[in-house]
């Protein structure tokens, strides 16, 4: 297999995006991308996108977004695994690179939320159908069950929780393009409204909009490009059980382990050599779970990784730097490739305010549902 | 890039099935599959669907099916380009075992239909929603205008477009998995309920449950599982713009001449040393417009193809020996996956009643939307 290298990135603001259509959000993240590398055709298009069907009437996004960048003709192809779909469109495009099969594939999400769909419903069709939404849970309902199994087994209280977003409205406070920009205190997370018992609002991320993108070349051309790329040192996916009730400890993600795994051996890393990550904390016990599964804090307790400043800017390995989906925002089908930005900027020293020093390994790891899918990628300065 | 076979196939027979939900639709052709080659494992599981989430309520079909096998931990993925959703899953699949990265690939494609969705309406979402849908067109709509265009400038004729129904269903009554195993009357073409003048009832492919699988391996290894595996020798891809408005011709599939074009280069091939070829006839002139795009009729106007007998079987080059999607089914996400079945049947001389004499070298082709999308596959006997 080739070396695969990420030359350019594009991304548009996360938020409510009222006047920006799908295609438009996807062309300004994609053409940035395009412009970054100074790159005018493609060999390839993957697109992550978990439900335009359902949000704006909209399927086949694939040819719909080749033209809207001008270029018909390229093969582009829709990638959905719910919320972890940029993620599968990052790991398609690099086999398509890898393969030899193609030179120049943009890897790109994009979702847009926000334009009255029944988002919640619309979401729920990430979980198991027969078994769990039938019987009416959401997915705020689905992870608090995860946060009460969390708590009963590894004694994890609220506070270690409200911790996690804090520490990611910290960070997303220092991130131009996040959809929250403000600090907020534990105080802040306690007292705000109820959502799905033990979780309150603050500890959800956001319902968003937005695209982002990343140019993938073949590692031995990535100089005709940019002299700073950044290598794609392993990729892993996996899948769990739909349904929590299915997995025999429903606090542990197991497909988060198992694609961990996966990316570690092919980069052959271990994950106390990472300089930071990406995780995907659609709630904040989903990140206290996801560096749990992932090996991602040696000695330090998972759970207070967050509150003892280990995973914050300055800490040991500093987590979700770019506000994490909490506070950087959450549009589904954009997120795994945001995700892959964050690090791509941090290990390029781009991330201004953010900027972990010397980061020289990171990882991305984007998940789908309940954690029913899971992908991790490992990021490399060349 | 290494070389790739397929080595088993499995298939539900296609039809308004009520009593078996998408899962179980998957999970019965993908153990086919599997028994097939005698496997008990997987390294990737790739399938085609285009819309789950607003059919039956379920995106996220990736790790669902993936433990409907039994086989939660491997990575699944769902690729969507409206009904060349299989034909994409496939070339994904593909990809994945060229790259090097897997060796026992599963690609597959699934749709459950008539569980009570509006389907015209979940299918015009394969449109451009903005400068198409919006307006009330539907997809029969869109394909009366691509007949009324051919009509103009191919001087194509009502009982031209009929005979491809009628060629396709002599063939489809030879195929024990067809949705309508009858012979039809040119007279019963032209004396149908009209849908979108001119195109009447059986001018249309019917609304379909049904699912599809191959097993895909290094051609190198295929002897472990098959002393008769099938090479993929040609994947090709291509878009074109969504709207017929904004196409030079709306008449020519400019997505389809160019994933056949690509397709026939990497297997080093013109069109006519192909045997014979399954090709998208979602309504009888789409067949007339693919074979022509894909210059399958040397020395015969395609407009007269089904009628003179060149495309039907005992004829020159069988296009649609399965019957096509007009007479064996057309469940979207499925059929590109069951199209390289029919051929992969072919080429193993295992198609019964259907078998073209010593078939060597067949093709497939899906299509999605009215032509926005197409991938092209080239197989050989090996």
């Amino acid at each position: 297999m080739r070396e695969v290298a990420i030359v350019s990135a594009g991304m548009t603001p996360f938020g409510e995006l009222w006047d920006a259509s799908l295609r438009q959000l996807f062309a300004d993240a994609a053409l940035e991308a395009l412009e970054g590398a100074g790159v005018d055709h493609l060999d390839a298009i993957y697109v992550g996108n978990m439900s335009g069907g359902q949000f704006v009437g909209q399927e086949h996004i694939g040819p719909l977004l080749a033209e809207q960048l001008g270029m018909s003709g390229v093969p582009a192809m829709r990638v959905e695994s719910a919320c972890a779909s940029g993620g599968m469109a990052l790991r398609a495009a690099w086999l398509d690179v890898a393969s030899g099969q193609s030179d120049l594939v943009l890897a790109a999400g994009v979702e847009k939320m926000t334009d009255g769909a029944d988002v919640t419903a619309v979401l729920a069709t990430a979980a198991d159908q027969e078994t769990e939404v039938y019987h009416g849970v959401t997915f705020p309902g689905l992870y608090a069950m995860i946060a009460r199994a969390h708590m009963e087994s590894r004694g994890t209280s609220l506070e270690d929780m409200a911790w996690v977003s804090v520490k990611n409205h910290r960070h997303g406070a220092l991130n131009p393009r996040a959809q929250y920009r403000k600090e907020i205190t534990v105080d802040d997370v306690l007292g705000s409204s109820m959502v799905a018992d033990p979780l309150r609002l603050l500890n959800c991320s956001p319902v968003s909009d937005g695209a982002a993108a990343v140019l993938l070349v073949p590692l031995a051309r990535a100089r005709e490009f940019t002299d700073r790329s950044i290598r794609i040192r392993g990729s892993g996916a996996a899948t769990a059980p739909m349904a929590l009730a299915d997995r025999q400890d429903p606090a542990f993600l197991g497909a988060v382990r198992t694609s961990a795994e996966r990316a570690y051996a092919m980069a052959g890393i271990r994950p106390s050599e990472l300089d930071l990550a990406e995780v995907h904390d659609c709630f904040s016990i989903a990140e206290i779970c996801c560096i749990e599964a992932m090996g991602l804090t040696d000695g330090c307790n998972p759970v207070q990784a967050a509150r003892s400043g280990y995973t914050a800017l300055g800490g040991t390995r500093p987590v979700n730097t770019s506000g994490g989906l909490k506070s950087k925002g959450h549009p589904v089908g954009a997120t795994g490739v945001a995700q892959a930005i964050e690090i791509f900027e941090q290990l390029r020293g781009e991330a201004g305010d953010r900027q972990v020093e010397d980061a020289h390994l990171g990882a991305t790891q984007n998940m789908g549902g309940s954690g029913a899918s899971s992908v991790v990628h490992v990021f490399e300065r060349v």
